[in-house]
């Protein structure tokens, strides 16, 4: 596996994300801890998961469709507002670094909320809110029970996440905020299919499939990318659609990229634990077709799949399994035939040079990446 | 106790908002049937939960501001969008019914939550969401932890509640859209206090008052008000003021209402258990003026409070003391005093004769009402 640096384009974005992020979030703990102390607690838990992590692909991608339909030469499309709280943005592309920033708190309020309904304990390699919050409850000898007042936090925490990202869309009319309310729908239905799909043990090609649209491809990568564009004042359903036949292959791409990292990647590079999409029983393609190819022994291994108790020596048993059954080899091939399918999409798509480079060695960079 | 009706100001406005509530469910439950019968099954979970009850009361309280500042004949103030989708309202009051109901469904948002942190089985006389889900596991035969996974899905309904109850509020800029952000903001940060101090204990007045602030007059009143008003066009800061000074003392009364109801209320009329605001240590005026008052043996009775397995024999002797410290009747005359500096405010309200008549029929029914 290649192990490629995250490309300029994603780390120039990054890094002016994170500062917007910064600053909200230091104004917001300040103002409510003037008020009451514990109140900016809240804040302060926000900013730790913010803070400790996050590849800002979402902002990237909707950042460089945005620059490449001349974002940055184009007045705001009639019916967008001029920034969150009616503020002029402060320098050309603050618009569009506002929406960055909304995309990576909307993320964080989604994975917060994941991580209570997976039990994940670590995230960003650093311990996941639910938890953080159960522990204090035995620290600190208060009152119930740790796990249900952990989980409250974090689901709390999460909600307000979720009020930041969009307060920074704020008054962004038109298209740009139905796209906005669309990919928060397809966010918590993908999600809640997900979940169902692996509590009833449903993990077939075409579940895996429906999972890996509405969350990786739609969430991830169409709609940030048509949110650029619509915010550059581009809207033409032909051009919205082009955007739709690049992003989906390559969602599909980065969600096969994650299945696979999810049972063969670095636990530490990662930041969270390998193993656990199959202790959970997540629906997966690599799962789907090492379930169609084993044989009665193999396929006795994978009926473990969905155990919350398998063991490290279960876990190398299943990756041998899904190796066997030559899905991972399958998962891989799949991998580069959807990011050269959506390369050619993105070869006729009516963006400036610059914005075509960044958007290819996006694409590299999420069906490549090692973390 | 009087048993006042609702008033006809009430019933007229929950009628219009209900059927919007029920024309974007059912809109948005057949669009997901359509793409995966299973996506629809987490819209259909919100509908129970919406269609169950709620008195819509935040969406009166918006209404009645609105056309008590002339909403009614005034045009939109600049920056208001024309409604969600950029579709013109239907009606002359479709956009103020669209924020009704964006205030009902992030109501439900926050019940749902609210239900999964106070672990509550029934709510609007309905089995909550996060045990009906944990029993479908159950029921199915499904794998993994019954109560995880209802937990998990009565997150991702309420989540979906709250991106349509903003959905609603569209594009709507300006002041009414600060005022519908902070109030999100001021209600996660008003229940995570309250989460908070019902875990550490913290039973003092000031807290108690502090996140009644926050959850009830706040979140409850003021901000509905606020946001009618500055649909109308009225943005002037006294007004705005005035409508502060309104409803924080009208919604510290329908706090201290709620508090009386949860410990000495009909449980059959109120759709929820009575004592367990005792049983989660939930900070209270009514408690913390028992404990200011009791002596040593209440003091020893008062102790159990926030004990998740008290006896309903232990809330009745709990109730007794809270009658004996005299806190009960304390409680009663300060909604009294409460209601009567709300109503010297309202005097002095630039409002319209229907408008005066209608908060002031809203007010009464929040301080007397039975359930």
């Amino acid at each position: 596996m290649t192990d490629p640096a995250p490309p300029p384009q994603l780390l120039d974005v990054a890094t002016k994300v994170d500062a917007r992020l910064a600053s909200i979030l230091d104004e917001q703990s300040h103002r409510w801890r003037a008020v009451d102390p514990r109140l900016s607690e809240a804040v302060d838990e926000l900013d730790r998961m913010v803070t400790s992590g996050g590849k800002r692909l979402r902002a990237a991608f909707c950042y460089w469709a945005w620059k490449g339909f001349g974002g940055d030469v184009a007045r705001p499309a009639s019916g967008n507002g001029s920034g969150p709280n009616g503020a002029e943005p402060a320098d050309p592309d603050g618009q569009i670094i506002d929406i960055g920033a909304a995309f990576e708190f909307l993320q964080v309020f989604a994975l917060i909320h994941d991580d209570i309904m997976d039990d994940s304990t670590t995230r960003r390699g650093t311990k996941t809110v639910h938890v953080t919050h159960a522990e204090r409850v035995v620290e600190r000898g208060w009152r119930g029970e740790a796990r249900r007042y952990g989980d409250g936090v974090a689901i709390l925490v999460g909600d307000l996440g979720h009020v930041y990202a969009d307060q920074l869309v704020g008054s962004i009319g038109g298209r740009t905020r139905e796209l906005w309310d669309e990919l928060r729908i397809e966010l918590n239905l993908g999600q809640y299919l997900d979940m169902r799909s692996a509590a009833a043990g449903t993990l077939d090609l075409e579940t895996a499939r429906q999972v890996a649209t509405f969350k990786s491809a739609l969430y991830t990568i169409v709609r940030p990318l048509q949110v650029g564009a619509s915010l550059a004042g581009q809207t033409d359903p032909v051009v919205l659609d082009q955007l739709d036949r690049f992003g989906r292959p390559l969602g599909r791409a980065f969600q096969l990229r994650d299945d696979a990292l999810g049972v063969l990647g670095d636990e530490k590079r990662l930041g969270k634990p390998v193993g656990d999409d199959l202790r959970e029983g997540k629906p997966t393609e690599l799962v789907a077709w090492a379930l169609a190819g084993a044989d009665g022994r193999e396929r006795a291994v994978l009926d473990a799949i969905g155990d919350p108790d398998l063991t490290s020596s279960q876990v190398d048993e299943l990756v041998q399994v899904l190796r066997d059954t030559g899905a991972v080899d399958r998962n891989e091939a799949e991998i580069s035939r959807l990011v050269d399918e959506a390369s050619a999409v993105l070869a006729d798509l009516p963006v400036t040079d610059e914005g075509r480079t960044a958007l290819a060695a996006l694409a590299t960079y999420v069906a490549d990446r090692t973390l």
